[in-house]
């Protein structure tokens, strides 16, 4: 184990901090509201039924496409009482699919903060969380895995989690820095370990990743800025 | 990275292997097919024309239960032609989280062929393919996670995966046994390695698993045996 405080190891989310994600959820449920909205009265909130249906499902399907797009099905029948029809029904299975088969968007920024990071010398490991295959196919789609040591995906986010990820790197938590766009999942779990977090937030966040905090949080505006940021750090 | 040429790290197959699967899968899929069948002219396969469906959606779902509840649902709409009924598909998205929902079955001899392994020194791994955040539900519902050093959940299983899981354990190849219900996830690219592995079949196997290979494969009734054939080895 290498020793001394300097960040050594950056850790980096996947999701809406390397590339566009929730973007293509949101776009999604707008267009599921609006095809199930036909089926209901004007009172039914489709939008609310849609949080609570996923929110139920949460333990059972954990993140990803596949499990919203059956949260959405189950949603259209249940909310409609039966009512939505077949084609609809049809038409939310196409458009998981799309979400599914869509190109991956890099943030702007990211792909020369990656190569100057991996150039400089960091070693760089994407710690995301969701749906294993997934994942899989977008780091695989974005070009990053060459410049990247190690990809960890994993079911939570959580103290235990990056414990692990952090012994898998051989470093003291001191030298690890983890960025990302959740205050939630990426920023306070990593603190508490005594180890470095950066908040890059993205401009909508997931009701799910939320999260109150005391406002100290280092922040930046792009992940443009983490270079110059971490050599501050040491 | 320990020397010699005794076996010290056993690698274990979950789906099958340790617990029940496949039963549940063909469960299912007979439902599905009296449930779906109903809509459909006599010459038309519902089975075959589920595979089929399957198979186009493997590389965009990967494998579990909630890319072939989707395969499902879309293979009900359409070799019914839309005729299908909401109500059924209801049926499916419910059968689906039944699967999800269904208690872990371990095979049996399981238990105490873990406990012997463990207590005699072995050092564990459980190599599984499949749903990341269902294969960790398993695993945690099991009962076995505590006698086993880690848990890998992977894509695939081929060569470049278990050279890494391999590593990962800090053993040569010829030190890893590779135990499982399938030839080709389990056995063959572990012999290509150098490492050994013992075909334990299941008495169902998965259409996308079946491998051709020399009849000179090692080939265990149960894995109660186990424990007497690594004796064997070293």
């Amino acid at each position: 184990m290498s020793s001394g405080k300097k960040i050594t190891v950056v850790g980096l989310d996947a999701d809406d901090t390397l590339w566009h994600s929730e973007v293509y959820f949101e776009r999604t449920q707008r267009r599921f509201d609006e095809l199930v909205g036909r089926y209901v009265d004007g009172d039914v909130d489709v939008h609310q039924a849609l949080d609570a249906v996923e929110r139920r499902n949460l333990a059972r399907y954990g993140y990803g496409i596949k499990g919203f797009t059956l949260s959405m099905l189950e949603c259209a029948i249940e909310v409609t009482d039966g009512a939505i029809g077949v084609e609809e029904l049809q038409q939310i299975l196409a458009a998981g699919r799309s979400m599914i088969d869509h190109p991956v968007d890099l943030i702007d920024g990211v792909d020369d903060t990656i190569t100057y990071l991996a150039e400089s010398g960091y070693r760089l490991v994407i710690v995301t969380k969701g749906d294993l295959h997934h994942q899989e196919m977008k780091v695989m789609a974005s070009g990053l895995a060459g410049r990247v040591e190690r990809i960890e995906i994993v079911a939570e986010k959580d103290v235990a989690t990056y414990r692990r990820v952090i012994a898998s790197m051989d470093v003291p938590p001191e030298q690890f820095c983890m960025v990302g766009n959740s205050v939630k999942s990426d920023v306070l779990p990593v603190l508490e370990l005594g180890g470095h977090a950066v908040h890059v937030p993205y401009h909508i966040t997931w009701e799910a990743e939320h999260a109150d905090h005391d406002g100290t949080v280092p922040t930046l505006d792009t992940i443009a800025d983490l270079p110059a940021w971490l050599e501050t750090q040491s």
